[in-house]
């Protein structure tokens, strides 16, 4: 039978977008069915108006307008979010802002367009709105997209890999540095609650210490592992830090918060640059990744995550599935019900055999 | 309690070699473990007079002998194959050869070193080895190690991810080359039983075929989508063939042979050449990414993983686990039998979602 | 004064054309001229019914239409040659070939279509079409392309240092699994009757052995070398060699050959194995870089270059040009007439310092 | 005549010092001279005492020495400057530092341990240290190194393109999430007075502003770039500036400035960050890549040419030649007088070629 599916990106950029859109779209035209791109996560649906240059918010997607993207990062579809339809802004003319839910608006419009289903690619976020549209109705499949890697249910996600590469090769160039001038080269990675790029870029990269938001760290130790270093004859050392590591006195609970809400954690390289710095003489220097780990073309590997995502997420259609979200487990991709993934975080197991091994290759988690 | 253990490296380079020495070395450090190092597989210990100018062919690992080789191709401690221990070539004096199974040398001289545990870092053959020394009392870790990803019991082998991206980047290289000469370009990569850096660089890279040992192919298949591009506007494509992908009707059935025996296959992808060029007028040009495939820094994943196993290995040394070999079961890596690991081949399932993934966005597997 | 210039990309793939195809496009937009970009070389106005299907053989170029082109390899134009317009080849009904020079119809339908210049940018085949245009009355302006960079009268040509960057790379891949294996490893690289890749990536990769065109070598002097290596403990040799490099005594002048003229030399590299392992017992191994040396994102200095000529060719129609070439000649772009570029080549000088820093660091040419 | 070398490397690190290295070892050792390295820039003379745990100050270098190092990062000799032997900081008792010139020293130092003559990799503090050693006496040979490009009479130096390759590729990997979010985006990259890194990344790169020390930039000219580029349906933006980059109004001569003094001007980006986002509503994201251009695998070219520097200054000593610095003029390596170089820095030409080529495809300089 045929159908339209629409596809939606929302949340940030991630290397591999492209690649999953591309993959829906040709196994969609495999089974002769209809694509409609939605620009902007879903403010093509709601703010139509606002693409009246580039012809609306919606296109129709077919072989040729996918073509020879699978390796771009980025998105066609843009991704700049201007309000959750859960929680949608409204200015009042006294200049007030209230909230309301526009997922009804959604489905009504969709439905006028003729629209079946739904792909949506996103993150927590998205994945929360998936589930409240296939709640009402909608055939919805979700496809996980985060570079943090801490979405619950699947192994991994496309571009967090890539992310990876970027943040190791940086880490590389670093050492050759530090070791030159003698410094402490501090790297700040993102991971605002979960430590993945982190743990696996530091190990990949051979840092000396690594600190996770999953491991509040202990400044005294951070301090003697470097101490250590300097008197066997290594007058250097290489911190990697994700972006959310706390030290453990100052320790915020991030338990309690929402974590739908962003919150801003920040500086966290900054803050530990100042505490060795206080603590012993030494010159330390930080490189903060910043957006440079969300762009870039995808790796082979990503690549390939990312088309698999795609065409199972459409098979998941085919097959009559709803108010899932395709997920890795390997070496099998399957689908798992959207309610068992939202408002949960994975997030780095402390006692996890990657970190075993960190510690049994002697890199310091600052305990 | 304090222990003495050997490390070998046996067949071909794999990227990550080194990443495992290393993990293995200071993971026995921690422990103030002793590591011994063997030159060229077993070499070192079976033909040490071979070694004399590099002071013999066994060394002390220390921490300080592995610095800096996580992201280093190769391995320090060589891999030249002289002989296999189990069929050891000797050539008499009136010219005849005959094998004789050296194995029983190499667990008296462990012993007279003082060597309590060996860790074995190669492939089919290797783990053979390793587990004929294990039914002999030695305690022994296989580390698997293969380019091509056909262990058995091992979702990935470290070298493998490396091999499959630098495969893409090639493959990404000849798009733009192909598109402007109008040419149909054809990329040979290794995989002699399995098909899988064919698949995983083909999908990746958008081919436009992907020819496998595990899918005969029928050349006409070939050509009509050859064709088929052709009369969509598209004057060129982008075969990936594995070098031991076979036609249909010149099939050679590789089941009933000795996995161990090097079978020259050979040739795949100028065979190809010639078919092609034979059915249709179409400039066709080959590219053998050959040992290109096996060299080169390994990806942040490789890295990571060979560090994961060699750290493995010593953790299943510490526990008192004997003939097995560590492997990846994402997210863990556990240890199997090195009993179901030898004598059995992964190949690609040919029912597989990967496959059928390549299929739902248009690639041929020339079926 | 507003003008119409034509654009066409003539011989081979180079990463680096788009760049130029860009700069050309927006420098001349700048000034508000109207660019025509031809299909395929001279064949979108020779034989505009093949382009049909791509709404005819010429197509409007405006700054949308080169978007984000400047770092994809490749050519929007399409470079596929059925035709040299001085010798066009005509097959008559009888089924004989002859040859006729339709310049004259080039520089008519340039005069029916308004346009005013020409910004031609190829190899000196290409040059050689531009000075002919040029002396019938045309004003046009070449821009230098060879991946091989030997084209005369300028110090680089964008391409090039891509090719170098890769083989370079390639290079490094091969050392450890060389040093490995205890093999003799040979890349043939590009370089038909100049060898500036094979030297630059030779001297760049550190090989033991490069192998010019322009020096005809020795086979006893490279047999020579690799033993040296081996008796020094070095039991690997890699070893450079352009696609044109000869051996001293089946030596093959090209001095005296049309340079026009497309000679298959061919099988350097295959050749240079089959002596080596006639002479020693050692595994050599051969790998051909090919084609993958034409494709690819060009390297930051190749794209600046590429700019640089681009908005350079358009500087001088701009300053009333003609029957010029732009050309590097650091730190200035500047131009020369194309009657002392065509029918020259550029090879590498035999004396000069960077062979000269070859010697030096122990490098042997096969003298 | 046999000769004894020494070699030191000064300030910072760059891509290509060790390449310097091994060339000059190679070379030397062809000539059959010994070669002493000195550790840590002039510090393995002038504080021996510190390197005892390394076995001294200095060093022998051999061809063993050496060995596989052309490709890596850093420079095995280190850099940590820890005095300048112009001007020593001498700590007294009291507290109080003078400075002392302690030259005489290292020449009494070299002549006791037969050293005939220096090769002085470094900087324009090296550059003028090595003159006035020159000056009293000893045989002095200069190789010019800064990332920066800053350096008189060399058209360009080593490291400097590995720099500019990796700024663009993060440039290249910003595009799209700037793109996908609708951001400006700045890139801060080196270059303290002069602009040679941001110049050719930006270009490379495709920038939209380019903002350099020799341009001061006005603010309301780059908001009007950015707000051109909206109108015209481009959302985003990217700024590349300089670490030296100084808006016109708060411009602050450094003509004045001893060269010599480390100058903190610092916050280029962070202040362009807060000047755009008063002036629009705009999110503008900042990423300094610091550090990060510094270190990392010296290109292809770069290696090629520390491996010419290197050669070419044995072979200046070879030559009797001193008081000079080996300088690149394409095709040619040859050697400028070293006071036509000290105290000078070269700065972009403002009116340059390359700068016209920016200006002709659309490129801003807030003028």
């Amino acid at each position: 039978m045929s159908k339209t599916i629409a596809i939606s990106t929302g949340g940030g950029d991630a290397p591999g977008l492209n690649a999953v859109i591309r993959s829906v779209v040709l196994s969609a035209h495999q089974r002769q069915w209809k694509c409609i791109g939605i620009r902007n996560g879903f403010n093509g649906i709601l703010s139509p108006s606002e693409f009246a240059r580039h012809g609306g918010g919606t296109l129709e997607l077919t072989p040729d307008t996918v073509r020879g993207i699978t390796h771009l990062g980025g998105t066609i579809l843009g991704t700049t979010n201007k309000g959750n339809p859960l929680h949608f802004p409204i200015v009042h003319s006294d200049g007030t802002i209230s909230e309301i839910d526009r997922t009804d608006e959604i489905i009504s419009t969709f439905s006028s367009m003729g629209i079946d289903a739904l792909i949506s690619i996103g993150g927590d976020g998205s994945m929360e709105i998936a589930h409240v549209l296939a709640q009402k109705g909608l055939q919805v499949v979700g496809v996980p997209k985060t570079i943090d890697n801490d979405l619950e249910k699947t192994i991994a996600t496309f571009g967090f890999e890539t992310a990876v590469e970027f943040a190791t090769n940086c880490i590389d160039r670093l050492h050759s540095t530090a070791e030159a001038h003698e410094r402490v080269m501090i790297v700040e990675v993102m991971g605002r609650y979960a430590g993945w790029i982190a743990l696996h870029s530091g190990i990949a990269g051979t840092a000396d210490c690594i600190l996770l938001p999953e491991i509040p760290y202990d400044i005294n130790k951070v301090i003697q592992k470097i101490q250590e270093r300097e008197h066997s004859g290594s007058h250097f050392s290489i911190i990697v830090i994700a972006e959310g590591a706390l030290p453990k006195d100052g320790s915020v609970s991030v338990i309690g918060q929402s974590i739908g809400q962003a919150v801003r954690l920040g500086g966290a390289g900054e803050k530990l640059v100042k505490e060795i710095e206080h603590h012993i003489q030494k010159e330390t220097r930080l490189v903060v990744l910043g957006h440079l780990q969300r762009g870039g073309m995808p790796t082979a590997n990503d690549r390939l995550l990312a088309l698999r995502f795609g065409a199972s997420a459409v098979r998941a259609i085919a097959d009559g599935h709803s108010d899932v979200m395709v997920a890795l487990d390997p070496p099998h991709v399957n689908t798992v019900p959207l309610s068992e993934v939202t408002r949960r975080m994975k997030r780095v197991p402390i006692d996890s055999e990657i970190i075993q091994t960190a510690r049994d290759i002697g890199i310091s988690f600052g305990e």
